[in-house]
């Protein structure tokens, strides 16, 4: 085991009809940016809670925060903010809600430039508060200090990493997650299922028990997510899936270990340049990260086909192909295809993406071994089609 | 699950070589009370490598911390910090010297007698700053708000737990623990096992992350326990038993899930009254515990029996009788016997806790069923000797 550091000072508060606890954690004399998404909060009741719970409050509504949440959109709310004073962040929404928050905390106490953030993460030196109510299990956005925000115009998503961005308090009412598509609760399941792998499947390290508290994730992960497709009002599905999720990307599992994360990576651009949802570049991506780096990560691979899958009689080889295999039929049981062709995006992406990735000189999964032209390589693994 | 609050902002520091770290989780401004215990840690390099890290810190000595800390003793550090105006607590030592830590830093800012607030913890309004660096896996106390203080003078052991009370920092080095004779480390493995069963064996419940995450410590307990009592000097064994030890208590595995505890409150009697080690009276206690609550408990000992034991193919009473006679095997091989006759206790303990409890009104357990008769039927299951 590595040496680490773990400090993770968010309080979440879990459980049906929590929202109410919104007007003891928000301080009375704060004001109140309350910043949402699409519009579903006003459709499932989750808006009217959060309202009548802050009555006392002052309140000021921002709404429309994008899936992939857009750095222009972010700079409106931070005007909006300066204009009315606003002292307190609320997030109401997924991951994309907390994370253009977060990125608006910082925003707002930035002088300069506040894409010079994304460039360069050190610059953040102060943030408003930030809260949440979050309605999709996904990002762990809610239990971390990490946003991903993107900017369109220059067809770039980049990442913010900062401990003054943990939010102060997340609930987590499961009950919120029950109208969610069936989409959107199948990319869920996949986007906390890879978070766990990219912590997880590198090499063979010393830390036993951040391997099995990884492992508890994938098993809670596919023994749920079955029945919250059969049923999308399985409660208990809900419950337990959202808790999951939340623990999959809250630096436990990741305490002394390498980590991976080439999948995000190369994920980020299908999204920025393709608009693909964020949870099905990463069904696309991953095989192909695993396949091509099937030297490096085989035994840990086998391990995990081990003690997730049941492949026990097994030898290493075989057992490490298993994973892969099981890995893309669980994502292809959620109904997200693993191909780029099965997302209709053509095959000239491996050469784009290998070019901007090489552009920037990255060197990609726990050992730095992915360049933009590996991308590449591991792109081409995934064209699929006929 | 139920609904659940989870929240612990403890900063943790593992690895190696981490005291240094001291120097600046400290403000330079403070006045630091460094506690410690019986003085191992001058032996073993420690209190050298904080007291230079501290060089440019006023540091002031206090001493003597017993194992079950004393309520007298806590009394006397509150009188030398008031005396020296100490603002900052420093815990060097074990779970003892942490939880005399705490009760001293809520005492020193306590008006009153300061036992009130082991009767009632809500007294508890404000607390002193406390960081530690541990030199004994076991009590978890490192990342949670509680702690367990004695009064000889009364044969009572009392906990007080308050939010107030979690270390800021724990600085986490596993190599202070190489020196630790074979009777801490033993007990150090058993205290941290405990503390997990007593949130797990309870009923089945509806969170199946929490019992992987559970299973998760056991096992890598289970597994790591003989590499280290085979060569204590086995550093990965140590550091994997020191994470584990902290895990098992900072919360996150009784989230949303009942919890028992019945255990380690008719292991405190024994004790206060017969001054045995506390890791021993849980290894006497629980098997007693399990035994007498068998037909509430049986299910879910069962489910640990085939999740941690490895006992497949049994059926639910056999596998459930299995995982008491497993469990404590465990315990033996540790060198820990696990009947009041093994640790020369008289039988009569038995009647007279359960008169002790009895006047309490207590009604333990995670059905709230183990009364203080209760509690000496229990007893009576672990006489043991001839």
């Amino acid at each position: 085991m590595d040496p680490f550091d773990y400090y993770c000072p968010t309080r979440v508060v879990f459980g049906p009809d929590r929202i109410v606890a919104l007007s003891e954690l928000i301080p009375r004399e704060r004001r109140v940016l309350m910043v949402y998404g699409g519009g579903s909060i006003k459709r499932n009741g989750v808006y009217d809670a959060v309202l009548s719970t802050l009555a006392r409050h002052t309140v000021v509504e921002f709404g429309g925060i994008q899936p992939n949440p857009e750095y222009e959109t972010c700079l409106a709310a931070v005007e909006q903010l300066r204009a009315e004073s606003c002292d307190f962040i609320l997030a109401v929404g997924g991951g994309s809600v907390l994370d253009a928050c977060k990125f608006i905390a910082a925003a707002a106490r930035y002088d300069g430039t506040a894409w010079d953030l994304l460039e360069d993460n050190s610059l953040t030196a102060d943030a408003l508060p930030v809260g949440a109510v979050l309605t999709l299990p996904a990002t762990g956005s809610e239990m971390n200090p990490n946003a991903v925000i993107s900017r369109a115009e220059i067809e770039q998503k980049r990442a913010l990493i900062h401990p003054l961005l943990y939010p102060q308090f997340s609930i987590l009412d499961p009950t919120t997650t029950l109208s969610l598509p069936e989409r959107q609760t199948a990319n869920g399941i996949v986007d906390a299922f890879v978070h766990t792998t990219e912590q997880y499947i590198t090499r063979m390290v010393d830390a036993p028990l951040q391997d099995r508290q990884a492992e508890a994730i994938l098993l809670t992960l596919i023994e749920q997510a079955p029945k919250v497709m059969a049923d999308p009002s399985d409660l208990s599905a809900r419950s337990n899936i959202m808790w999951a999720a939340t623990n999959a990307l809250n630096g436990l599992i990741s305490c002394g270990t390498p980590q991976d994360w080439a999948t995000h990576q190369i994920g980020h651009e299908l999204t920025a340049l393709y608009h693909l949802d964020h949870a099905r570049t990463l069904a696309v991506v991953q095989p192909g990260v695993w396949e091509h780096c099937f030297a490096a990560k085989r035994e840990k691979l086998a391990h995990y086909a081990w003690r997730v899958w049941g492949c026990d009689g097994m030898g290493t080889d075989a057992a490490a192909r298993a994973a892969i295999a099981r890995t893309e039929e669980f994502y292809h049981s959620l109904g997200i295809g693993t191909t780029l062709a099965d997302h209709d995006i053509p095959a000239a992406a491996c050469d784009r993406i290998a070019a901007r990735l090489g552009e920037r000189g990255v060197a990609l999964g726990e050992d730095g071994a992915i360049t933009g032209a590996v991308a590449g390589e591991i792109l081409r693994l995934r064209i699929g089609g006929d």
